[in-house]
């Protein structure tokens, strides 16, 4: 008898159908012997129309009653889950975050986890009975309640699987697992049976958007084996697990591109000692998240070039704010948001050299000019112009040897 | 300064420009100086698609269950009113059924209100701040959500009044006051200014359905001054009140009617001892309401005629629940839907006779038979075939002296 937590997004409860498929889908791990708790997100849709209400009534509304609102979408789930597994004869009742309780500090709509008492729940699954858990909610210091921000169900699964000690968090969602890049660009692409939470942790970052990143620093903090599969095809999918668990391991496990990149180039700015905090403190000030940074060795020992990204959603707030800095010394300010980034990523970087390098050489070979570079222990990345995006990953795909026989 | 309670229903708060409105009026509240509390129901059709969604996933379903979905409704209205009226400047916070406590038995789906415990309301209220309080809703002894029936949003409203001591407790809703009858038929039907707890518990059983019929036993219960007035329109409505406060008292107060009635007549029943229980004890085990009784004179001392009335949706399974009983004999089993119950109402019966001499008269003049004829210390009530209902509330609104001049 193994304890599997099981959770399934918006698209999976879309209907009542598909809640009563959900049903089918626990009720086959109910009948292995399995100990089981559900969590489970809105309906799909039900949150966008919920935080529309919210913006009709006042564009700028106090997060506490914006959890009050956006909190309903789950309850309705795991009401109408329990209803559909009792249908099946199978015992099962609802939990909302506050019935367990899942405490979470009082930073309300992106709430954090403090704890689970998971007592109750305990009882009633060691009872026979499945604990369908509202997702995304929990309940703050003062009795009031939190959501933890967009997509926090998958965080809720992962703690609540940590709380329960649980063999497994299995997340099903609409894709059947995590792929060695995206599958959409890719055809060759192959599905992963396992991959490190290191690894996952650096392609959810990077913008694979199977998982959600808190979810996988969770996972990778409390050892929560993680399997992302599919919640409309019966079949094993992707394990985040400790490295340990992995028998064979490869040197590069998936190429992961984001969009949501632009670049900013001030053209010979002053080389003087806190000019790069001069520039980059404005935009902290303003919550502007900087990511890749280059500045460019000076020819002339006075002046240098320096180039970094932003989100596209900042970049025309970035541009004003450095705009406005009038003690900023610089020829000019070119902003660019026709780039692409791409990262390879793989444990196996650790001890083996020359990753890197395979990667400037095949796009070199396609002529492809890298305009930033970044690493870390187990990723390389690289800023491209945006139309070589699909080239790019298909080339390097092939090259680190990830296609499909 | 006085305490007052408001209550909107859904369709008050039926979309996010309506809601916007309701906190314009609990603003005018707030600036004449009162200490207030909100309750307000689910957005129109809300409740409805909800309880559409239980139906979908199991048409038997748990109550405790049902009650975690529906009691969503209710919870958005709150966040959204309480953020309006903070967009308005009014400090305003939301309270749910659980966090108040508003304490309830654990009869889900039509919970009673055993307690309310206001200490944390009053603190908020003392201090400047709304209390928007979802109705409908409250917790139950096992720490799980319970909700009190439809049209339960009044009886909260009514409770929260009792609870806080309230001065006056508002119900706002889609007409504007408590008429004589029902204005769509008669035309002259009149807005009553004041009206006793005890004709508008008669007045709500009877068919009107201004207010839900436990709100009014609970506010004669509690002594709770009861306002019913327009979401729309900015105008005093009909209070109901202590007897006491009503200095011009009128013989009739108002007629109702009711075609929610049906009308069994058993033929030539055997007259002996027993017999009225043997018919009615199978249908109170099948949960069916008899209402008025009438048993006629036996004319050769062995066979008597028995007539009585049930709800309409409920005919079929009383002739069915009869047609079975095989001890039970009779000659014939006669059905009748085509009926309607109109009653007169009014406190000065108790001390005036005449009043239902006048209503049979009246009938009388107009060539209307009476089926069937009950009575109580306020009230008489008649059984009429329904094609007469309209000139028989016209008939009678003009003889009692309510039509408008």
């Amino acid at each position: 008898m193994a304890r599997i937590v099981m959770k399934f997004g918006g698209t999976s409860v879309g209907d009542c159908d598909r809640i009563k498929n959900v049903a089918r889908r626990v009720k086959a791990e109910v009948d292995r012997g399995n100990e089981v708790a559900v969590v489970v997100s809105a309906m799909s849709g039900v949150t966008n129309q919920l935080v529309d209400y919210c913006k009709q009534i006042a564009p700028l509304h106090d997060a506490r009653e914006y959890d009050v609102v956006v909190s309903t979408g789950e309850q309705v789930t795991i009401g109408l889950l329990a209803m559909a597994l009792q249908e099946l004869g199978v015992p099962a009742r609802s939990w909302t975050g506050w019935q367990i309780p899942i405490e979470t500090d009082d930073a309300h709509g992106k709430a954090r986890i403090e704890g689970i008492a998971v007592e109750g729940l305990e009882r009633a699954m060691k009872d026979g009975q499945v604990a369908v858990v509202a997702g995304f909610q929990g309940i703050g210091p003062e009795n009031r309640i939190t959501t933890l921000g967009r997509g926090g169900s998958d965080t809720s699964a992962v703690a609540l699987a940590a709380a329960l000690k649980a063999d497994r968090c299995d997340i099903y969602t609409d894709v059947d697992g995590v792929y060695t890049t995206d599958p959409r660009i890719v055809a060759k692409a192959r599905k992963l049976d396992k991959i490190t939470y290191e690894e996952m942790l650096e392609l959810a970052s990077l913008g694979a958007k199977v998982l959600q990143t808190r979810s996988v620093e969770m996972a990778m903090k409390y050892r929560v084996r993680v399997q992302v599969l599919s919640s409309f095809v019966d079949a094993p999918g992707t394990l985040v697990c400790d490295e340990d668990e992995i028998v064979e391991k490869e040197l590069v496990s998936g190429i992961a591109y984001s969009r949501d990149e632009a670049k900013i180039t001030l053209v010979k700015v002053d080389d003087r000692p806190g000019v790069a905090a001069a520039i980059f403190g404005p935009l902290t000030d303003a919550n502007i998240n900087v990511d890749m940074i280059v500045q460019n060795v000076s020819e002339d020992g006075t002046h240098t070039d320096l180039t970094f990204t932003v989100a596209k959603s900042d970049l025309d707030r970035a541009v004003k704010v450095l705009s406005e800095k009038t003690d900023l010394k610089y020829d000019r300010l070119v902003p660019d948001s026709t780039v692409v980034k791409i990262s390879v990523i793989g444990m196996g970087m650790r001890s083996h050299a020359g990753v890197a390098q395979k990667m400037f050489k095949t796009l070199a070979d396609k002529s492809i000019n890298i305009l930033l570079i970044s690493t870390s222990e187990i990723k390389v990345s690289v800023l491209i112009a945006d139309e070589y995006a699909e080239l790019a990953l298909r080339a390097l795909h092939s090259a680190y040897g990830l296609d499909t026989k």
